[in-house]
């Protein structure tokens, strides 16, 4: 569990898959910009369309018992994003191993960086005990879905 | 199903039970107030500490594999809400049926009505199949935990 | 302040307007479905592309110092919602006055209804006074976004 | 804005503050744990009770047109909080400087260590606009609300 965290990409080119978001008002707060906990929930948004993007569908995936626990995150608030931005989240799986998962995440608003993240995944079963790593997992880590060069 | 929602008395002193709220940085949005949304976890803190002071631990009842589903919630939305304010949720059982239970919320801020709710449930089990109220859950409507008058 | 909600009407066809909504992990509770509380910024999303529907930018609206207040809102849960299911937001203008307006929801999953609602709304200014409701929303009660019939 | 951020320390002692969470039914998921965006609004209302502890009501600081921007968080999940838990939330600066100010979290839970976390912050103005941290929060850096050892 000790693993260092990846540095996310700078450069979006590296980025396999983006995955748009509408900012909802609800997510903004009283300094007139988006609540900096808003944005685990687009990251949550973006890695599960980033398994879609690779074939698998979470919903069914958590159906089947299996779940992707968050063991780490990490968030680089840039610029404050606003109601009414156009996110885009740039997603892609960084370091895969049999017991862990890390992706990470540029999101960019009218071309700027806004925010960089990355999130640390353990396997965990219906019961929320550690599981290894399935083969189907694994081969996030190239093609589709990977982080590229 | 279809019974009508009770309307929550403005008068404070019906109400048996008092839960104090304090508002979250995170609850507010870009209008300076509190988001609306952000009120239903509210209500639904002072529920179960309502429950508590009936001598029910909530986290029991649902590991017993028993929920309260809501089914139906209505707010009204007197006077907005602040980040900074003591918010306190008066709270009582107001209607109970072998398929339904109502609970009546008044918000209060510095002695002023700032808010009013009902919502309205039915039991279900782990599963999300309806259950009758049992027996223990009918005496909330009397007593301790019972609007009063 | 005092008037009655509208009914939301049952039939879909009477909705001017639909919305997409992808549940996200976030958004479930313990109960394995989705919370209650998660549907009011749905509903708000919903509200917001129906004003986009009729050719109003809420994002300049609230910049140009006018913001909808929910004054009231109401939520009947017909059938539970889960992550992975594709929730549809039919939404239209119920009633429209010189200091309300009210908005009617259908939340349609699979063909079935799984939830209804109706939310109130005032104008207020930047420093959340109440104003009059202006022209340019007067006319969302006709067209393109009015409920039909 | 390129510090490095600090590492949480384990031990409880070192922390000048404690601050008690009751976590909200709202706060879980499908999983049927706390779900890990949840965890942010409970480290921001230890963080408002840490400078109150100080001396300092942040509604007011804000009032005031000083806001803690948000610019960097990183949070260790390590053991699955649930519904019912009493989590307390540790809580110190942990570094000050004229344009940062990082504070550490331990989240314990029955005496075990279930998380732990650092958000980094800057000041800003009414605008958003970066400031100079003032007198009176490089003070925080001492004493009552500052890591021991």
């Amino acid at each position: 569990m000790a693993a260092e965290l990846i540095v996310p990409p700078f450069d979006v080119a590296r980025y396999p898959f983006a995955h748009p978001i509408r900012v909802r008002f609800a997510e903004t707060d009283a300094m007139g910009i988006v609540h900096h906990a808003s944005y685990l929930p687009w990251l949550e948004e973006a890695r599960v369309a980033l398994l879609a993007h690779g074939g698998h569908d979470y919903a069914q995936v958590h159906s089947n018992g299996l779940d992707l626990a968050v063991i780490e995150v990490n968030v680089r608030y840039r610029q404050a994003i606003r109601f009414g931005d156009a996110v885009t989240v740039h997603t892609g799986v960084g370091e895969i191993s049999r017991t862990l998962l890390q992706i990470a995440y540029l999101l960019e608003v009218d071309g700027q960086t806004a925010a960089t993240g990355v999130t640390s995944h353990a396997c965990v079963n219906g019961e929320g005990r550690p599981m290894r790593v399935p083969e189907w997992l694994l081969d996030l880590g190239e093609g589709a879905t990977a982080l590229r060069g």
